[in-house]
């Protein structure tokens, strides 16, 4: 069994019942989720051993956070708990053509106050055979940022796969660097990266050319001569037809050439967070289990696609699920 | 910020959750709704002054009644209390072929017993831009329709527009008197009209030529001209593709020219009740805010479909929701 | 009133609420439902007198399930009473790509545990129009099989129109005897069958050639040859776009003719379970009140559709509701 | 199996759940309930066969009130529909200091609007063994207390047992009559009473004197002597020491001897609401069922405790449930 | 009417349903609350004219929690916005020997960045009969503390009387200052003091002789003559015989008499936080309203006891059934 | 940190939301439990590292049970999957005088299928202190019962602490064999006792002598001379004053001297199921951890009682508030 280390901060997820607004309601639905342990989570109900590591407040919420990781099958050995606050976000879900809308409270939050040395990198990766990361993480602090360089040269140490979704949310960015200054650096130590022209352009401040899916082929192409490293470059096209409607195509620039996927047809979504999460999981997973890049790349479309039918923060359907989906059967059969 | 004064029942609505029916559950959502009070506690969502006027069994209920009014914004303080009943529907929510199904209870409701005199309309409609009815009020008692009349005379002295949602259900109307008798009067104090090609033909006897579009401007036309102070005469096109799913379109005679909006497609409807009186909202503000009527209209079309995403009868999205919808935005993107 | 009677096993449903999975919820909705039960409900929820026959376990959990069946109108004065299991089933609602899912857990029930002898059909079918079953019962054991078979010969006996849902589970078949074995002598005891083309060469082991529709006409020709005693084949087309989308479409061949509807279109499911057994219960209910083959099977496509929308395993929707979707009336307008 | 057939309106109750106030909570509790359908579903739980009479408004809540009644396993063939207002209740739960509020709205109900002629008594009691009653019934309308006094004569002319729970209510009475016009002749026609002193004092304007139980003895003789059908008056003792904690007592005069049980001590209290009428229930049972008079009194009393325990207006527990309690096992064991 | 303002904090409050553990729940309910604002709304619920003045931050969640203010009729006119944190609180509430158990979230919120200037207390406090704060608003920023003291600043200006409830929380203070550094000026605006013995002394620095009340009353009088604006000084006994089961008695030392009322037995609790701002209220609505000391003291121990039958944070119970406990009807009757 | 291994069924339990009963309910609140899986929950929450070995169907129902498992922070690594029915439980929560009823539907169950040699005892027991099985296991079929010797004798092969509860439940015994063929040659294997001199007399066909305590004294003694191995014998006094109300006291004979604990008074009862394994959880806890046995049977008294206050079967409550209550802090204050 594939062994897969994730990082990064965890949040309490709170949310109305169905599509209620705040102002309608006095219950709030809790689950935990970050750009990171749901990667973790997808890929531990499709049969991959899986561990998160992260931080959490020393108190009854960091402790609930964990048993919901245990819950969701990740390994939590490793952990660690100090300060006071958990890191939030609220969610009103959104509908047709009003869209989802999510307030952060993390500012503060304990895994905002980790320090390089708190994690024992060494011991953490020892067996793993894949590291993933995404842009989140150094977004969040100082501390954090260093940590994620120190778990990344760790694995680079011990040949293990980096993967990084650097899909960057520049607003989260304000503890005084920009992401220019920290990102490339993490990015270079990295083997497979998730992102489109625009992260590209923004990071390294170069200027792309082209249009749409060329347009991406270019900008992929120049990160690989940036970053040598780097073997393959994933994106995915989103067509919002509304909150209830998305089109999903998976794409990839392995070096050699550009692949894509057909158009997967996601009308009815459930909750569409996470489903970058689970695009990234299915391609960790398709990358480790199936020799031909375009496998993989159909099998984290189709990972992406059914996390949209799945409530809270990670995919949790199973592999055959996935693989069902993966081989053109979309019609929904009930399975008796 | 503008201020704008509303009038007529406010009814407990109970609806099983979901798409449940009334033989599979043991519990009801509640919520608080009525033609003019949504149109109110929309106007108050999108940062307007709204009143709303009405009258309370003078027990629980009622106070209960008023406390949900106060949470979404509203001035209740020329609400008026007394008798025991309080006017209820009862809501079954249909899907796809299944139409919802709605059951009154509203008879020697305390508001069915209100008279004139009861409401100080001079301190009421002091500083008021606005005062907006419906063909509803009328229909309930002769009592309610001797206030509203009230109203109408006290707003059309202060120089305050009224506007008017003429859309009348006839099987509402058996305290002895017909539309036809009591109406017109009403309809002939408002300055901006909501209505049908059908309402006008209903309620004034008037025969109305003309095909599609072309009927209703036609009728629109005869409205200006039996009631010169009426300016607009708004109505939308509903194309009812199922139970879950409608497209809507906006549509205007303002005296000079028609206007219509292209169709909004509105797919995985949450909540239909309401989405007249978010339309009516949205004409309001529109025509409050905006200097041209196509902005109105656009406004309000855009109102009008978001409300359907939202449970409950009134339309709690933000200015800045229905702008970004009005801009053609509909892609229902997370915002974070 | 017509009076029709029903037999077969009723389980305990439990499943999440709404789209969630097991490992996602602490609470389950539960209703009771199969096969037969599920039409019968249908049937009295049209106002036709229906009574359904079945073994209960003798605890809380067999009359928590009789006061369902009371509770939806069946008659249950003829349910017996005996050992110690509830049949189960375990329902995942999917959405979209991901189709719902089913573990069953009726191996050992207070059903599979009756024997001829125990009911006194004499009594039961005593002034009955229809009886009908499914081919799950003969299916679940051997003294199932047997009961069903005596509830045939009794109903052939009284001249009582005998209806049967041959759509069989080839995976229930695990007490030693194969459904070949079985089901030919039950089917040739029933005038109207629903079946398809592959029930038809799965249980009678005769090879049927042609295609689509054409396909059909041949198998159900060969049946009603095959037994003499049958009038009319029915059965659906269903075309799965997904989970959430579907389009059902009536046929029947009548010995004469082969009859089919126009599509209906459900997309918006709310739940997909007992959309057969709505069909076969609008069948019964088109058969005994319409005097043309082409009502009964557009108002049996009608029913089909409509349950879509409706919770749980039975058609809780009444006659009204079912006409107006027969006569083409879709648009699912609020009924006030 | 003993039959008995009651006779009264049955009420919508709407309460928030557990101790909630209704400005707390946007969801409420809904059951079924009223003084007489109360007495035979808590009947029929104990093994008894109970039919029960009311009119229900031709709506969709009419039918679920009936559907409500089935489930409980009532016979309601004779139910009859009409009009259009369900009546209901409101229901705020209390604890400790905090008593149980209750806002009623059935002016105008569909069994208020119910007229003589309207049931078929003699059908009704064909066949029965106890018809029972209580002073809410004749409070409701004229056409209520003619109703009733049908039956009452029906029954005596057929020689089944009446009863007839008196603790009225004075508020109830607004239709034009007095209680002491109307209950006389009905109370006259009983053939078992539960009434208190009060009760006997207010209706018959006669002066009790005497303190205590010897004072109920008194006015339970005085009883007896105006009305000599009348064979036991039953009362209870309620010591109320919060509305978390009552004691309950049973009392009995047969006409010729004071009865009395020990106290039971009911803490934690969960439902007040019904234990008067599980009571009469238990009076109904326990005098067709043993021989002597304690045996029944006993048996009243120890439903009556249980019913505090149960959530909804009536006693769902079962015969042997009460007879545990019954014979002093007051320990509340669990059961496995 | 009179007219009440209090100043302070006011958080969302999650907890998980009934007694469940954080552990066990994957939905929370939400309420709003703080000490001064819990005060407010009780006297609202009394009939008193209410306003609170907090700092939200300016995002969905600040803005339902004003919402949740107006809901339980505040005026919130005087709330200012700013900043992006909500104060929040996590209740596990306990039964029996567990105690409830509170984690707190509140660094950095909206509320500890007030700044003096922020609030106009002149137009505030305009027409105020009466400003009341608590020791837990300076203990939580030096910013909150100087607007507290602005507040009594103007009061004492405007000769509104002032009422402080000064059982801090030592564990708050941690922005650098002390208590003893702070409070004293504070203290010394108030005309009003709820404190103990033990509060004295941690704040003044003075030993306190004696035991039991006498122990109070010495205290008391230390105080008054410390702070000679104080007029009376109250606290309560509050005897836990578990965390289900307290039992409640006000005191008070007006500074010529120490004046005690009866123990309220207060079994079978519903939640217990609050249960010291509704005394507080009760003080405030009893100087207001009463003649005499001991009825205030008698009504806000009334009140007190009262609120722990309500759930969430204020004392939501009327004036009548406050008045009814005070006048010693404990009996929890129900109220029809 | 000290590591227990516990063996046992885990069934699914479902029950009605609070004290509803299984006919007033359409939802079950869903847990898991067992008697040693509850002893391991309740240690793994004291801080001891906890592994369960089960059998559980190879289904979504078995992975959801060891989901919940694991989330209560239990090692499920050495659980085995096979077969396809899930042991389950149903459960009716009683109060005062109504017990709690349970409905059980275990037979046939994948744990009652497990086979000897299915278990690696070797490797699970390696690195144990302690292993932990009760009189259930033996009695649900004859592969759990070799399973539970060989666990047993490998176990006492290494010198790993035996503790078992014999609390066996007559009924449960139907495979076959009796307990007294089967229990003793499992007791003699174990080092701590739980059981009482009922259970002595049933299993080892020993009269027992004496009244009351003295009476478990004796079967104590009788019990380690038959067993020699036996080091402790524990049981407890429960007195049912209701089904709101017990009162426990721990007792113990080890060897020397009878113990007994002060008695601890648990009135206002949330769930008692579990409460005898959260007395065992605390006996090997308090054996591990304190050097005197009346430490040990005061920590395990408090735990008993404590657990009478949380929901489902699992003592759930951390060590600290086991230990505040063993030091006779019974209040129940909040902490914050």
């Amino acid at each position: 069994m594939k062994r897969v280390v994730t990082f990064g901060e965890v949040m309490m997820r709170l949310s109305p019942p169905g599509y209620a607004k705040f102002s309608q309601t006095n219950t709030l639905d809790v689950v935990y989720g970050g750009g990171e342990a749901n990667v973790a989570i997808s890929l531990a109900y499709l049969g991959v051993s899986a561990a998160h590591v992260t931080r959490f407040p020393d108190n009854l919420l960091g402790r609930s956070a964990e048993q919901f990781l245990r819950h969701h099958w990740l390994d939590t050995s490793a952990i660690i708990y100090g300060d006071h606050h958990m890191g939030k976000y609220f969610l009103e879900k959104g509908a047709v053509h009003r869209g989802s809308q999510v307030v952060y409270e993390r500012d503060g939050s304990a895994f905002a106050k980790i320090e390089p040395g708190m994690v024992d990198w060494s011991q953490v990766l020892d067996g793993a055979d894949w590291f993933h990361w995404t842009g989140i993480t150094p977004a969040v602090s100082a501390g954090a940022a260093a940590c994620c360089q120190e778990a990344i040269a760790e694995a680079n140490k011990r040949g293990i796969t980096v993967s990084a979704d650097i899909h960057s949310r520049k607003s989260l960015w304000n503890y005084g660097k920009a992401q220019q200054e920290i990102m490339p650096e993490l990015i270079a130590g990295s083997d497979v990266v998730i992102g489109s022209e625009y992260d590209v352009s923004e990071i390294f401040g170069e200027p792309i050319t082209g249009e749409g899916n060329e347009r991406f082929r270019i900008a992929a192409e120049k990160l690989t001569k940036l970053c040598p490293r780097i073997q393959k470059v994933f994106d995915k096209n989103r067509e919002m037809v509304s909150a209830s409607h998305n089109r999903i195509q998976g794409k990839l620039w392995n070096g050699k050439e550009f692949l894509k996927t057909t158009k997967l047809d996601v009308t009815h979504i459930v909750d569409r967070v996470g489903t970058g999460d689970a695009y990234a999981a299915g391609i960790i997973y398709g990358l480790l289990h199936y020799a031909e890049d375009i496998q993989a790349l159909k099998f984290a479309t189709a990972a992406c696609a059914l996390k949209h039918t799945v409530e809270g923060d990670a995919n949790m359907v199973s592999l055959e699920v996935v693989q069902n989906v993966m081989e053109g059967n979309t019609s929904g059969k009930i399975s008796r």
